[in-house]
């Protein structure tokens, strides 16, 4: 049984909605990362990073974004979500789910969480201000360089299109009209209808 | 044949380090990032975000560290740089890279690159100011959580050994003392004599 530590709004999304995706049996233990879940003695016995996902196996907890969906595209391997034996391709994807995790989250999580990097006040007032355009300085590059379409790596759904939506969600919040891609918004209300994704919003803490 | 686009000193180092390993025939194409050789239409052309690594491959080219890593480990399999049929040891290994990637490389730029996220002359000093302090808690994680000895992941040598040993290639200029954390410290001093480390660094701008 594989247990998912989640919390609605965050970056777990992009797991949950590929574990309803592969229809993988599974609870999901969900975590208030605004009440200090991810800072309990529990927690972070689970994940001393103090971060969510985190996915706990039969064999042991994994954790981050890139490598948790890999991990559970290659455990159901049937449903082709990474191309798992083209060296190229998945070298392809990773780079894109990979980009997501350390510029594109990271760009954004300076809004919510400027205190990881600076202590001043207007420190994190001036990183805010930049949010907007970092973010779309990122999306600009994804939809005119990067996404393919139908899906974000071409014709078939994979393990991209997950995370690329649960950043998607962010935009909104992050000051930029998602509008402004026209590619990439059409994606993002193709997701919306996704039972996947539509069982995964459903859960609120 | 292929072609490394590659800084010294910059997280490029990484998949320098793997090819040499892997005595997979290449080609390295030095870009110098202090004279803006990461800004020329040349090499956005190759790499639109902006950054090294990028490799070029007879299929085309492949960015972000995790990625390339990846790849280089699934052309040459034989060498068993990733366990890349188990995917509970595989997802573990690529989450220790994409630690790296986004939480790790991202705590150290906040030094060198804090233009990228704030613009106050004084919110950049306080990033800096917060490296030291962001760095050493990301090492105590490694060292006493993560890292298993005698190499990263354990018994067998992988491709989290060339990462991890180029971001302790930053730890000095993070003003971080790499001996605080004596595992670390170890493999950092057992990498220095690998020849594929030595000639990766005997390439220089
Ligand atoms: N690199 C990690 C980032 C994980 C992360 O930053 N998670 C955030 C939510 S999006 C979190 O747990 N924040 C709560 C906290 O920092 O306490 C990944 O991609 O999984
Ligand atoms: N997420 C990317 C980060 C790449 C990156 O930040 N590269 C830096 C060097 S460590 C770079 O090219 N900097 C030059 C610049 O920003 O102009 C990876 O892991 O490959």
């Amino acid at each position: 049984m594989l247990t998912l530590f989640h919390a609605p709004g965050t970056c777990s999304l992009a797991s949950l909605i590929t574990l309803n995706e592969l229809e993988l049996d599974h609870d999901v233990h969900l975590v208030n990362t605004m009440a200090g879940g991810t800072r309990t003695p529990e927690f972070l016995a689970i994940n001393p990073k103090g971060r969510v996902p985190a996915l706990k196996t039969e064999r042991g907890i994994l954790t981050e974004t890139v490598a948790i969906l890999l991990y559970l595209a290659q455990i159901a391997p049937q449903a082709g979500l990474a191309p798992l034996s083209d060296p190229f391709a998945l070298g392809d994807l990773q780079a894109f789910n990979s980009y997501l995790a350390s510029t594109v989250h990271v760009a954004h999580a300076h809004r919510p969480r400027g205190s990881r990097w600076a202590d001043e006040e207007s420190s994190l007032e001036d990183m805010k201000r930049r949010v907007p355009g970092n973010m779309t300085e990122c999306f600009n590059l994804i939809e005119t360089g990067m996404f393919r379409g139908p899906w974000v790596m071409g014709d078939t759904y994979t393990i991209a299109d997950p995370y690329l939506y649960t950043i998607c969600t962010w935009l909104a919040g992050d000051g930029v009209d998602i509008a402004n891609f026209p590619r990439v918004h059409d994606h993002f209300k193709r997701m919306n209808e996704r039972p996947a994704v539509k069982k995964a919003l459903s859960l609120t803490a």
